[in-house]
C-alpha cells in the first residue's frame, strides 16, 4: 500500500483550536512553522502564499471558517451567523483562481446552515478536518490511479508543487510521481524551476530530494527541448480549477507544457482532486486568472533584477483547453474525453 | 534611414590598440566599461558572459586576435604566427554554440596567413575594425528587411537580448523590432526575462525603455498564454548558429516558442548576420549545445534558492528545427523555405 511507503509532510494542522501551518515561502532553506489563531491571519497567509497549492489553500480556508466561527460566537454573540457570512467572503476572495477555497467555504457555510447557532464552532472544526483528512484521502486513490498511466522506466516531467506542501499531505500530480516511483514504475523526474516564485526548484525539488526520488531540475524554457530530443516521456501536471469541459487552469506555463508534450506525441495528464472540478463553468476561458505583483518578475531576493521602465505582465495562470489533455485523474478515477459527462459523474461519485 | 533615427549603444570599442566593452553581467545597474589589453582577459571576459550575443562573441573574438597578433610579435618574435595559431584555437574554444566566434577567428587567421609576420599585427587590428564594421551595417540591412515582414500595427514578442549589447551596434532581431517601431509598423513588444542569465529582463527591458519602445516583460512560460489570447502577432528572435539546412540554435526556450507560435498560427522570424550561418553543418542536429553550471539555476544573487540534492540540467541553447521557421532574415534579404539554397546563396552573396 502507498500510505504505508511513504510518509510525507502534512503542511497544515490543526491543533488545540490553532492552525499550524509551514510557511512556504522560507523553504526549502527554514522551515518555520506559523502558528495562527484568528481566521484574518490565515486569509493573509494565503494571500502571501505562505501556504499555497490549489488543494492546500481550500484546507487552509476550511480551518479560517472554522476560526471564524469561534471568533464568531465570542466576539459576536447576537448574530454569529451573520458575521460568519461576511468572514466567508473575505476568505473565499483571498486568492481568486482556485476553486479549491471558495469549494471549502460553501462546504464549511453548508455546514454553518444546517447547524444550531451553539454547535457551529466545533460543528466547522470537525468538517475543517474531515476536508483535510479526505484530501489526504483523495490524493492516494488519485496517485494510484495515475501512476498506472505512466510509462514504464519512463521519465516523467513536472512543473511547480504539487506535492504534500500543495495539499492536505501527499500530493496531487506529485504524488502520482512518487507513487509511480514507490512502485518501481518510473526512473526519472524533471521538474521546471517554475518561474516567477520557484515552486519547482524550491518545493518540489525539496519533497523529491527527501523523497529520495531521481530528479532534475530545469528552467522552464528547456522543457521542449527536452521533449523534442526524446528524454521525456509523460507530463503530469495539478489543477487550480478544471471547467466542465475539462479545460485546466493551472501554474502559468501548464499550457506551453501541454503545446509542446502534443507536438512531440507525449500524453499531458493533469491530477487534481473532484474538488477542483467547477462545473459552474463551461470552459476555461470563464475561470479568473490572478494577476501577481509585478515584482515577482522585476526583482530576486529583493534586488531590482530588470531594467528600470518596463512595464510587466504576470499572470499566475494559464487555461490549457481540454484537447490538449489525455486524461484528468481524481480520485473519483480517470477521465478522458469528452470530459463533460465524465466529469459530472465523477462529482457525483465525489459529492463535490 | 533608419540608421540616423536610432543612435545605439556601441558595447565593444577598438581605442589605442585596446579593447574596450562594457560589462553585461553588472547591466542594467552599473555600467562598467573593461579595459582588456591582453587576449586571455578577451576570452575570460567571453566565458563568463561579459561580453555575449553571438555577433558581439565573434567581433571580440576578431579583437582577441588582433591583442594575441600583437603579443606574438612582441613575446614570440621568432615565431609569430605559430604563437597566434595557438592563441586562436584558445579564443574559438571561448563558448562553442555561436559560430560567429569560430567564423571571426577563421577569417582573422585567414589575413594573417595571407600577411608577412611584420605587418600582421596591424592588419589584424584592421580586419577586426572591418568584422566589426560590417556587423553594425549588416544590422542595419537586416532590420530594414525584417521589420517590412512584421504586421502591421501588432504587438511582438522576442526572447533573450539581440541588441546593440548582442552585436557591434543595433542589433539583430531587437534591430529588426527597433526600425519596425521607427517606422510606426509595431505598437507594443513583450519581451521574456529569458531564464537562468535573465538577458530579457536586465538588458533586453533596458535597451527597448532606453529607445522609448513600449516593452512588457513576462516570464519565459507565459508567452505561450499570451499567443493563444490572442496578444502577440508575430515572433522574432535571433540566432547563434544556423545549419545549412535552417535549424536553428538560439537561447534556450526558442524552441518552445516557435512551436507555441505555429500552435497560434503566428509567424516565427530569425534575425542573424550571414555569419551566423554554418554551411558545414547539415542539420541543427549537429550544433554543439553549451551546457553551462547548475549555479545558474540552484543560485539567485549568489544565494542557494534550489533545494539541496536536486540534479540540474542547464543547456543555454535548444534547436528549433526549420519547419518552423517563417523566414530567416539577413543583411543578405528573406529565406524561406526550403532553406538550403537560399542559405548558400546569401553566404555566398556575403562572402562568408
Amino acid at each position: 500500500m502507498a500510505a504505508t511507503r511513504s510518509p510525507t509532510l502534512r503542511p497544515i494542522h490543526w491543533r488545540n483550536g490553532k492552525v499550524t501551518l509551514i510557511d512556504q515561502t522560507r523553504l526549502p532553506h527554514e522551515e518555520v512553522w506559523l502558528e495562527l489563531s484568528d481566521y484574518p491571519s490565515v486569509v493573509a497567509a494565503i494571500r502571501e502564499m505562505r501556504v499555497r497549492g490549489a488543494p492546500a489553500i481550500g484546507i487552509a480556508g476550511a480551518y479560517a471558517m472554522a476560526l471564524a466561527a469561534r471568533e464568531a460566537a465570542q466576539s459576536h454573540p447576537t448574530a454569529p451567523s451573520r458575521w460568519l457570512e461576511a468572514a466567508a467572503v473575505e476568505i473565499r476572495a483571498a486568492r481568486p483562481t482556485a476553486v479549491n477555497l471558495a469549494w471549502a467555504v460553501d462546504r464549511m457555510l453548508a455546514v454553518a446552515r444546517a447547524t444550531a447557532d451553539a454547535d457551529i464552532p466545533s460543528a466547522l472544526a470537525d468538517e475543517a478536518v474531515a476536508i483535510h483528512e479526505a484530501d489526504e484521502a483523495a490524493n492516494r486513490r488519485m496517485s494510484s490511479y495515475g501512476a498506472e498511466l505512466l510509462p514504464r522506466d519512463g521519465a516523467v516531467l513536472t512543473h511547480c508543487n504539487t506535492g504534500a506542501l500543495a495539499t492536505g499531505g501527499y500530493g496531487t500530480a506529485l504524488g502520482v510521481i512518487r507513487t509511480a516511483w514507490d512502485d518501481g514504475r518510473i526512473k526519472k523526474v524533471f521538474v521546471t524551476e517554475t518561474r516567477p516564485r520557484l515552486q519547482g526548484a524550491r518545493l518540489t525539488a525539496w519533497e523529491l530530494a527527501d523523497a529520495g526520488i531521481d530528479a532534475t531540475l530545469i528552467a522552464d524554457s528547456a522543457a521542449g527541448q527536452l521533449m523534442a530530443r526524446g528524454l521525456v516521456d509523460a507530463v503530469v501536471v495539478g489543477a487550480d480549477r478544471i471547467a466542465a469541459n475539462g479545460d485546466v487552469a493551472n501554474k502559468i506555463g501548464t499550457y506551453s507544457l501541454a503545446v509542446l508534450a502534443k507536438e512531440s506525441g507525449l500524453p499531458f495528464y493533469v491530477a487534481a482532486p473532484t474538488s477542483t472540478i467547477d462545473l459552474s463553468l463551461a470552459s476555461g476561458d470563464l475561470i479568473p486568472i490572478e494577476t501577481r505583483a509585478p515584482e515577482e518578475l522585476t526583482h530576486l531576493g529583493g534586488q531590482r533584477v530588470a531594467a528600470l521602465g518596463v512595464e510587466v505582465a504576470n499572470p499566475a495562470f494559464d487555461v490549457t483547453p481540454h484537447r490538449y489533455v489525455t486524461a484528468i485523474v481524481t480520485e473519483a478515477g480517470v477521465a478522458e474525453s469528452p470530459y463533460e459527462p465524465a466529469l459530472r459523474g465523477m462529482s457525483g461519485v465525489a459529492g463535490a
